[in-house]
């Protein structure tokens, strides 16, 4: 099988417009800072706090454009470093998820869900599922090489027409497997 | 396989009798806490700072016995927060290792080495070593079930006489697998 581009998911933040400006200011634009693999998502030099029962981490990137559910993406170390509940999820899957408390320069948001662990994933457009004989939601391991190699299981597929290869990791994810900064990994059945 | 016991490693430290001295005092011994699951091994109730040049971890626990040599065992997310190189090592293997800086109740010392990532390894006794047909120094495949389900390479077989079957992961790979507190693995062929 091909290897495909592994990319690391530091903790980060999407907004909605509306909790953007809960944050920062009415009217409030996020500053792009540089755009990320997959297509018209952007990392904004704009950073939020999370305040957690036990501590907070700070400068914690917020992700552009804005999306329609408020979602922050830690891994399990954070979490137990926060001292706060985050169910592993799919990016997306935010009911009934954890609790936290987003502080900005303009306003703090005490979210009831909106906080996860991600759950490991592919994007994948649908000529690039097709050549790797994967489809959409399936689950898929993925190996990668190196001094410390492993194999991911529950590597789940998303497939869309603005997706482009990529297999997102998180911090915790890419550490075990003795990846820095990027990677690649296979999918082996 | 029959299911061998997973724990994980928090960060840590050993010292010899030397360096416990210069960090805690003269004539110092190690207050025990717990046994740990190695025979003669323990926790003591005993802490150190490690100081990195971006950042200091507090609280870093320091286990006994004392040893021949000092050796500071954190993550790969701990090294990036310290600010620091570690290099991934099987434990005992500290020579040209990192360098760091402890910090103890009475005195504080720059170590040129000692500071490793911890390679995942698993402790077995000679007769579990044979009943798992695996032998020292070898380096084998362990299995982990569950939603993060993951197979680790690489995992460096260790056996001696006063050892007892238990797979030793640090917080990263702990964390990557999804497990919480201890777990269980099956070597894999």
């Amino acid at each position: 099988m091909p290897k495909i581009l592994i990319e690391i998911s530091a903790r980060h933040v999407h907004l909605t417009q509306f909790d953007l400006e809960r944050l920062f200011g009415d009217g409030y634009k996020l500053k792009k800072e540089k755009d990320l693999s997959q297509p018209g998502q952007f990392a904004s030099t704009d950073v939020v706090a999370l305040i957690g029962p036990k501590r907070r981490l700070d400068n914690v990137r917020v992700l552009g454009p804005c999306r329609s559910h408020t979602q922050i993406e830690i891994s399990r170390t954070d979490s137990y470093f926060l001292g706060v509940k985050a169910p592993l999820r799919l990016s997306g899957k935010v009911i009934r998820s954890g609790a936290i408390k987003l502080s900005g320069p303009k306003g703090e948001i005490d979210l009831t869900e909106g906080l996860i662990v991600a759950k490991r994933h592919i994007h994948v457009n649908p000529e690039q599922a097709s050549r790797f004989g994967v489809s959409n939601a399936q689950d898929v391991k993925v190996m990668i090489e190196g001094p410390r190699a492993t194999v991911f299981s529950n590597v789940e597929v998303r497939v869309d027409e603005e997706f482009e290869a990529a297999i997102h990791l998180d911090t915790d994810e890419a550490n075990a497997a003795g990846i820095e900064m990027e990677g690649e990994g296979e999918i082996v059945k």
